[in-house]
């Protein structure tokens, strides 16, 4: 069974966005489920000249509430309901646009952690390919947490990245052994012990989008303060770009290096990578961008996919101590 | 006495791009010291055909070596000598692009903290204009340390950007209050309560660049990943493009833009910046980037300079609990 689930109400322009990617993605082929209201989603589809299976859910989860409550307290929550799919194994894979709290908690209660993972982390591909880990799930980390977050960020590069023995590196203030805070510290002996990870030794911020590493492992607070960074610092710089060639009497040239730009600007769109996932679950759990358009949720279902099929989810039981692999 | 004092043997490029930047410092006014051997100092400014005071020192503290310990056992290092200048009233501020644990522990040691200052912090102007502290002095913060560093950052503000009111950010994950670890949860009320700090709540490592905040707090091991991280995504954006656009067939183009293209060059520069300012100690220390050129230098120097005219350390000692003015 290898059906998509997608959470249809959540994300600021669902259902429509939503409904309009998933279309997409099943014309590439993707077995997709939409999860939410059916009233809602029917006209779409209609609407659309196209149908595809939809499982019923009466409520939504806002973005400001709460997410271990309201996955508590509403039931029928197209979240949780997307959720419960994959748990049954009714699908294998999940992908939400709404809260990411939500999306964290109902991948915690609902579909459950795999054996031996003390902390599912969040990973995130920085265009144009390294991977963070962890993004944002877990603000206060051990060190025995961010070897974890090793092993599940290998097992990540390998699929999305086709990368047979992907360059970990830990997040620090610099390159030297003995860096950091008494987390990196003692994280840094583990990684250079573990099996199956390729330790390459303390990389540093810059080192983000470069070719020195392919997983950057750290602490979820500032995993989540990196990504944000490199975005925020990638459009400040296209931005004042622009404003100094604004000229009238740059434009022409501009014009005629616009094929050449329009190419970056697809490469390093985050749009184009759809989403982050949840690790450490039983399933495969995508969390788009809440802005996320129909191309970001088409390409969100693309990457789901693309875990199902290169068996993330074994991959990373099979690695981690409680698997069946054995692992570090 | 509004004399500066250089470390003329530290950084990569030492002695050499630090007497030049020196020397083109002192062109524009600015009464220059230069510390280091006299032996070697002597016939560069001779070569260069001007003079400038230098003050011997017969040692230097390397790169590798650890900081405190140096500074104790080479009584005679050029940083520590520069310090001593500092701590005596013979200089008002100090530059070195030596070692930045050597220099952080001699003016720990020998210039000695501000009335109430529980930590020095290391304040950085990310072009084109946000303040980080703290940028990498202190690992590992409690929140009244990041309240301190507001209030420091805000002095450095208002000298450096003329901002009377600038608008302060505690770093976070989110914007919502209560967002964060401890650490932040516990420092939100705190700012928001300080008086002489114009608060503007939590903000993200997107905001770096933009115009939401004047200055950014945060711990020294997120900061020096955020600035890192800024300015190595700037890099990686600008050489994405110039890869995008080097084609034969975009060489005529872009040779247009290029007047538009310096000028934005020369504004997000680091180089423009000249370096760090260590912030709570009883001088201006100012920590230039290892690999500074002697227009880094020069740029230190001017930045010295008016962190001493603006009284940068006066408004520091006034605004904090332990000095003539009470503060928060």
């Amino acid at each position: 069974m290898k059906r998509i689930a997608v959470d249809a109400m959540g994300g600021d322009r669902a259902p429509e966005e939503i409904v309009r990617g998933s279309v997409a993605a099943a014309k590439r082929g993707i077995d997709v489920v939409l999860v939410g209201e059916e009233g809602r989603i029917g006209p779409l589809l209609e609407r659309l000249g196209t149908d595809l299976p939809v499982v019923h859910a009466t409520e939504v989860i806002e973005m400001g509430e709460d997410p271990a409550g309201a996955i508590r307290r509403k039931k029928d929550a197209s979240i949780s309901v997307a959720a419960r799919l994959v748990a049954s194994g009714e699908a294998a894979g999940m992908v939400s646009a709404g809260s990411t709290g939500a999306a964290m908690a109902a991948a915690a209660f609902l579909i459950g952690r795999l054996p031996g993972v003390a902390r599912p982390a969040v990973a995130s591909l920085f265009p144009p390919g390294t991977v963070v880990i962890d993004a944002g799930a877990n603000l206060d980390c051990r060190a025995d947490h961010l070897l974890q977050f090793a092993v599940m960020g290998t097992a990540f590069a390998q699929v999305h990245r086709g990368e047979e023995h992907p360059r970990v590196g830990l997040l620090n203030i610099g390159e030297e052994p003995g860096k950091g805070r008494n987390l990196e510290r003692d994280a840094f002996p583990l990684l250079a012990a573990a099996d199956g990870v390729h330790f390459v030794g303390n990389v540093e911020g810059r080192d983000i989008g470069g070719d020195r590493v392919d997983v950057i492992v750290t602490d979820g607070f500032t995993g989540n303060v990196l990504l944000k960074t490199a975005e925020g610092a990638a459009r400040t710089v296209l931005r004042l770009i622009l404003e100094a060639v604004s000229g009238e009497e740059y434009q022409e040239p501009l014009a005629r290096l616009m094929p050449a730009l329009a190419g970056l600007r697809a490469r390093i769109d985050p749009e184009a990578v759809g989403g982050a996932f949840l690790l450490g679950v039983r399933g495969v759990v995508v969390i788009a961008h809440g802005s996320s358009s129909r191309a970001a949720i088409e390409n969100a279902i693309v990457m789901a996919e693309e875990g199902v099929r290169g068996d993330l989810v074994g991959r990373i039981a099979a690695a981690l101590p409680g698997g069946p692999g054995g692992g570090p």
